[in-house]
């Protein structure tokens, strides 16, 4: 009854990837931005990640795909295989975008795998397990300071369902009430219903710009970067406490002063990660505030967030010992209170899948595109997908590996072949 | 057909402050605040301040003052004195407030002024020359960036005038549609008109809580204190950019994070102040921004707001040059860009009319008030009354020495003294 078409009657030729739609899709999903172009900022559950919900909905129902969004906004299209019974391949990624960032960054493994979808239908082929395409829901920590929120979810975390009982924005408003304002009307209990099962996908995909220099500095010579581990991610909240005062009357030796204890302790930061031996751990304090923050205040509160992250997990968490050690020092030498030093999240590293990396390399050999075997530096929702489903990741080479900024930029010549990478090996994982 | 009393005819006894109406006025004015109680937050032309501006207008009406307001809000109230034609006496200070901040700074020298007043009408004191209270506007840099803006102009500061032009507040709001919000429909011409001339005041007195902790340290022996210079205060802005990126892919070889050469440069404010040699040099970092200010972003832009002060000009100078060195050295070893190095003020300190101090000792001794001689160490608009007439400050025991922070505490008891010092001084001045 089915036709059963080889993976290989996909000729290079017969894949077809409209590029210039795609480009203005990119270009269009960039304008739902809450600051000007160039950049991008669109936070969750705002009104324009509604409207770019809207946007992404209406492209999978063009794309005659059926369309699913569960509780907290993950959205799914399905196009069915013909043995639709099977667990699916997915494949997707994020488009919340942190604020003053670029338009490529998740976009393109959300869009690209819309396109990677209608190039398969434009060369006829049929899949036998359905192949489905996921939206997830902030994969960017910005709003609630939790990262992959979405994916978690998914992948059945607790923690994450547990942290966002409490979990309140910048301007105090909770998660729960953000979600009802962008229709989604959700308590507590309604969390564990998104977890899937590790039925669901026999495998996941995500495409991804490289967010980093690689594969742009092979030059011409690479077009595509094929993903053998992300590396382990872990975020820690900082805050300290002094007497505060003001700036003219307190002298020196009387002060406590909380900002320079943060200042302290991002230097810090940095001296543990350099002193850790390896390139592959870094370290970042991407955001420090102080109270009052005024001029002729003493700060009499400091808070950091700290980002840090190795291939390795153990030299990773010794880096977060030594931050600690150092935090607690600093606090003792300076008299400021060490209020908070938490851990927010300490995962693990994902390895990526034997056979799904067998299959993209064999895409890539097929369509004459050489690769790069290497380690993803950034996490993804693709590291949280890996604890229920064997997972891979396809990187782009981006503009001097420039990300998170306005000036983040991918080639519609490598996006198009990121895109045919992703379709040959979408349709090999459903014919398996 | 006028009296002619002799101030010595006030005795102590027959001053008597309205304590209790006077505590009761502080605690209302706290309460036209833009957070919650202890802290006050009045910032200028806010909703808020525009209630606390009628609250004293309607006090001074109380007290039977004719009042009048200039261009940019500048409050006086005048008891005309039975030579109205001679140069009057002033006294007054501000009522805008930091955020979370306290409710004795300046508020302490408005309402304690009207109280002055007040207590010398109940004695039946007549005065000679024209007795007025001001309640100057934007005392503190909060919105504007600029200190003392309202005695700046009334002492015909071009620089502050000029600086208006361009001035913006953090939402981009300029100086004139805040001015326009508040009621006060002004534009760039206007603004020469504030200035007073150098007749319009024979002594201008400025009753303040001492904002540190001297005062208090003496013990009960100690009940004023009587400035005899005010300290120079210098502000400076400063601005890194680097490249930014995404914390996870940008390995530290190829950063150049503007955070961290944010946070070297405030500890290098620190070691500059600490390498002055003098016990009276104080430098702060009151405000250290970053953009974009999210946990997995390299900042990209960071934005530093200095405070540096010194009884010695000269000396002061010198901790901003090194400041300055600073800066360049860590733009340069960091390959971030200095955008900015601005020393938006460097004022001249102030010293006290002799006279004047002489006034107040005397006033001190008549009320068997143990008093002491002092530096002010933060300054206030006192410093630029002094620039069109003789000046003087009265200073009043604060707990701890703290300001600008919601424990701000001095007793009713201190500040009675303070309103006592300062009628009798009124009183002495206004027949001179
Ligand atoms: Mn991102
Ligand atoms: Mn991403
Ligand atoms: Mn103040
Ligand atoms: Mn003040």
């Amino acid at each position: 009854i089915h036709p059963r078409p080889s993976v290989l009657s996909l000729s290079p030729s017969s894949l077809s990837v409209d590029a210039v739609g795609l480009q203005r899709q990119i270009d269009e999903l960039a304008a739902f931005s809450d600051t000007p172009a160039p950049s991008v900022t669109r936070i969750l559950y705002s009104e324009k990640d509604v409207l770019a919900r809207s946007y992404i909905k209406s492209l999978m129902k063009e794309a005659a795909l059926s369309v699913r969004e569960d509780a907290v906004g993950n959205i799914f299209g399905r196009w069915n295989g013909y043995e639709a019974g099977l667990p699916a391949v997915a494949t997707g990624s994020h488009i919340d975008a942190i604020p003053f960032s670029g338009k490529y960054d998740g976009v393109v493994g959300v869009l690209g795998a819309l396109e990677a979808i209608n190039t398969l239908k434009r060369s006829n082929f049929q899949p036998r397990r359905s192949l489905e395409v996921i939206m997830f829901t902030s994969e960017e920590p910005t709003r609630f300071g939790i990262s992959c929120l979405g994916s978690r979810l998914l992948a059945g975390s607790k923690a994450a369902a547990d942290a966002l009982k409490q979990a309140v924005d910048g301007q105090n408003i909770s998660f729960f009430d953000a979600a009802k304002s962008a229709g989604y009307n959700i308590c507590q209990e309604d969390l564990p219903n998104v977890s899937l099962t590790k039925e669901s996908y026999s495998a996941f995909l995500e495409l991804h710009i490289e967010q980093g220099p690689i594969l742009e500095e092979e030059g011409r010579s690479v077009s595509i970067g094929i993903v053998t581990a992300i590396a382990a991610p872990a975020s820690i909240k900082v805050d300290f406490e002094g007497n505060g005062g003001h700036a003219g009357a307190v002298l020196m030796p009387a002060r406590n002063d909380a900002g320079l204890a943060a200042a302290e302790l991002a230097l810090a930061v940095e001296k543990h990660v350099l002193a850790s031996g390896s390139i592959d751990t870094v370290g970042t304090v991407g955001i420090l505030e102080l109270h009052p923050g005024a001029i002729n205040s003493i700060p009499s509160r400091s808070h950091l967030e700290i980002d840090t992250r190795d291939i390795d997990e153990k030299r990773r968490n010794t880096v977060i010992e030594k931050i600690q050690h150092s935090a607690s020092k600093i606090a003792t030498d300076r008299g400021v209170k060490l209020s908070q030093f938490t851990v927010v999240n300490q995962d693990p590293p994902a390895l990526c899948d034997e056979s799904i990396i067998d299959a993209m390399e064999a895409a890539s050999r097929h369509l004459n595109l050489s690769h790069k075997l290497m380690i993803s530096r950034a996490y993804h929702d693709s590291l949280f997908m890996a604890r229920i489903s064997p997972m891979g990741m396809i990187f782009i080479p981006c503009y001097k590996g420039y990300s998170h900024k306005p000036e983040e930029y991918a080639s519609m010549e490598d996006i198009a072949n990121g895109v045919k990478v992703l379709a040959l090996t979408l349709a090999k994982l459903s014919l398996d």
